[in-house]
């Protein structure tokens, strides 16, 4: 890479000469570790072009550069960082201008202190990576997802990838959503009805910021998928969280509050799947108290064992369920893609503050995602995952059974992953560490849990992304890791 | 496109025959538009599966569709939505359910009621586009774009593709930036100072969320971009707009505030620079009264009639100025790219908030950009454009001069438009609307002024997206439109 003349700036205040301050400037980018030894610097003619100094000017601060071996001459070729250049420091100081902002003041609102998950980056490093929501490469229709890409990159969506849609979608995905997802869910609903969201969670943060206040009391799942919990505390709202059973949300024990916040498909993280006379009786109770339900249907498309239920919202006649979809968990949730579907107030007023928030999500990703649902490869990778998913989840059963685990939760239809509970002296933050150390990846489950007095002895067990042949061993580390911790 | 089995759903709790139910399923579906014709029915043996009826029920409901004329069977190739089949009304009835939510009420938050410019999305239609902001198919070099993106697709880039990066961003992009993009401005930074953000919006609105409350003052400039002035109503905090003059924010006009919001390189949407004393001044105005800055440089490669001058964030020895960066302009707005360099304690709060808002920009569109800011593609495309701007605004100040049309405000190093001033007695909105009938846009200027009384006659004509040749009978158009209305 080479040096443009642009990133080279004169201070009319300083007190140095000109070709001083070029010297300078080109030993601190060195020292700071900016320019790496063999790049080139702009030629002299452009650096005195840009500075407004006299060529001569550059050549001698370049000349002085040489002698003390920051810089080398290759003749014609020009000048270049010198191989043999002084290294920046391993450590280097704190160059910071003198802070003289007070930020403990200057900061309005925090946001920092939520839970971030401790999802190690490298996970594909691990031999045995129960780790749940990353793309398995195996799984994955690249190939197609490739090919979609590149289509959208054509001539021909030259304004579908580059335009500024402002607070609009690309109607090719909403079409598609309308007349192909959302059916598979028992839903009908119209254009105006759906608004793209950059993933779930964005999806889940807008619902939130449009639905809630001081003043309004909003209902969790216990445990629950905590970045929700996070999103909460922010609005600032009541939050009461409500322990869930095999059978997902019961609710009789739903208080009186204004939201409810729920995952029948696959609850998350038990993964228990609600009945459908519980999801009757769930819509009652919602009615009885005139409150709103946002249903994060986030798993669907895993229900490998047996067809999914329709969603909540196919049952909703008053219009009070919101409905979160997303493409995290069967296309990859590298693509920030989900949508919203309410009734048009809320979703009119969901769609002003995305646009004021972030405008829309990229075109070409939303248009990418169009051609790879219409042109039938969703759901071959549907079909494809299911199979492997219903062949892992099988020597995963075995495994555990084998080994005497305890499931605490799995799914009706499928899902990807088990939650799972380790004898009470266990805690699984520890366990989970001492298995890193085994190449094995599991979660600790403390953090879905509302506080105070979050269990610890839960951790979930993902199989979207671990071959099948290397689940036994993987299991078998698990028993012996909880094994060998001392007994109470 | 086939209909899958798995749009079809059976209600346990309904009164008629399955048969009945799926008949009425189906002719419901073509009736609502969602299944049209030509589309594949699923086979009978799929579908009966699926519902876990006989199949024999479902033939007979498919015979019976066949006499009513909503299907056709062709043989062996199964059944299909018919040709003749009754098409959907015009205008469907709103078969919305009784929506029983009192949304007025249900709504905690409203966000809708900003400015929302009204740009046609068709502008690439229009012969003489004066659109600001939108991209020039003859100015972006698409070719070496798509085969970044492809490059970011491939078997190597498979995890920055599909990861869930949390909070994190794409380190090949960031390290771009900090030693490329920024020392163009004259900044130094680390890692820790940058936060990609979706596009500069999505950077103004982090920043406002993180720096104000609703007993702060935020001064913008009047006129402004419409959008900061949504985003700071939305956060309540108390805005005091600050007239421009032609050398931009004037700081002895600044009352006493906690952030200021300003656009030094290319004022939004007069086109001002700052002179490098008046950056001074601003930035002794804010050490004054402790006050940060927000620095939306937002245009600053276009500096093609001389270099830029260095950003206002380089000359801040106390870190009290944040800078936001993008690729709207630069690259394309449908790309929703962008970022912040701001303090630690800043940016560690504003990844957080966008941790929870949306996490990240998508993994293919940071490393896409990397890629091609990487491989020098960047630079040369903003040669490229620089010197299609330069001539393009050439050709534009002729003309505007020949037809005595009036500039109120250009740009020292260059840019992308002119800040046009009509006749007081001129209305811009109006003058638009006609000018539409003739092939020709333009923007009109009301909606960046701060209320009330904001003046009619300004407007704005861009020259980022027409061609040269087009640029004098566009001008003699606008010209004529402003002639041909009655004089006061």
């Amino acid at each position: 890479m080479s040096i443009p003349a642009e990133t080279f700036f004169l201070d009319p205040q300083s007190q140095g000469t000109f070709q001083a301050q070029i010297q300078q400037m080109i030993a601190q980018g060195i020292l700071s570790g900016r320019f790496a030894r063999g790049e080139k610097l702009p030629s002299s003619r452009k650096l005195a072009l840009h500075l407004g100094v006299s060529r001569i000017t550059v050549t001698l601060a370049y000349t002085e550069l040489v002698a003390s071996d920051y810089l080398s001459s290759r003749g014609r070729s020009g000048y270049f960082v010198s191989d043999t250049a002084p290294e920046p420091p391993a450590d280097p100081p704190q160059v910071a201008p003198s802070e003289a902002v007070d930020w403990a003041r200057a900061i309005g609102q925090r946001f920092t202190g939520g839970v971030v998950p401790e999802r190690p980056q490298d996970w594909s490093r691990y031999r045995y990576p129960f780790i749940y929501g990353q793309t398995d490469p195996a799984l994955f229709d690249h190939a197609n997802w490739r090919l979609c890409a590149l289509k959208a990159l054509g001539q021909k969506d030259f304004t579908a990838l580059t335009t500024d849609y402002y607070d609009k979608d690309d109607p090719k995905l909403i079409e598609f959503i309308l007349r192909h997802s959302l059916p598979r869910r028992g839903i009908i609903a119209r254009p105006d009805q759906v608004l793209l969201t950059l993933g779930a969670q964005n999806a889940l943060w807008l619902a939130a910021q449009v639905l809630l206040t001081q003043r309004r009391v909003a209902v969790v799942e216990n445990p629950c998928y905590s970045a929700l919990r996070d999103i909460l505390t922010q609005s600032r709202c009541h939050m009461a969280p409500v322990s869930v059973d095999s059978n997902g949300l019961p609710p009789q024990d739903i208080p009186q509050a204004d939201v409810i916040f729920t995952t029948p498909s696959h609850q998350c993280p038990t993964a228990a799947t609600m009945p459908l006379d519980r999801r009757r009786a769930l819509l009652r109770r919602a009615r009885e108290m005139d409150a709103l339900i946002v249903e994060d249907d986030y798993e669907f498309e895993m229900s490998f064992l047996s067809p999914p239920s329709p969603a909540l919202k196919s049952l909703d006649a008053d219009g009070r369920v919101i409905y979160v979809g997303s493409f995290s968990k069967s296309l990859f949730p590298g693509l920030r893609l989900g949508y919203l579907v309410g009734s048009e107030p809320f979703i009119r007023e969901a769609r002003a503050l995305r646009a004021s928030v972030l405008r829309h999500p990229p075109g070409h990703v939303q248009r990418t995602a169009a051609y790879f649902l219409s042109l039938g490869h969703y759901d071959a990778q549907i079909r494809k995952m299911g199979k492997v998913l219903a062949d892992r989840r099988r020597v995963m059963e075995a495994a555990i059974r084998q080994h005497g685990l305890t499931i605490a939760g799995s799914g009706a239809f499928g899902g990807s992953s088990f939650w799972m509970r380790a004898p009470d002296h266990v805690d699984t933050q520890a366990l989970t560490a001492a298995l890193m150390q085994r190449d094995v990846l599991i979660e600790p489950g403390r953090h879905f849990f509302s506080a105070p007095n979050p269990p610890a002895n839960f951790y979930r067990l993902a199989y979207s992304s671990i071959p099948a042949e290397r689940i036994p061993e993987g299991i078998a580390r698990i028993a012996q890791a909880i094994a060998a911790l001392p007994a109470p």
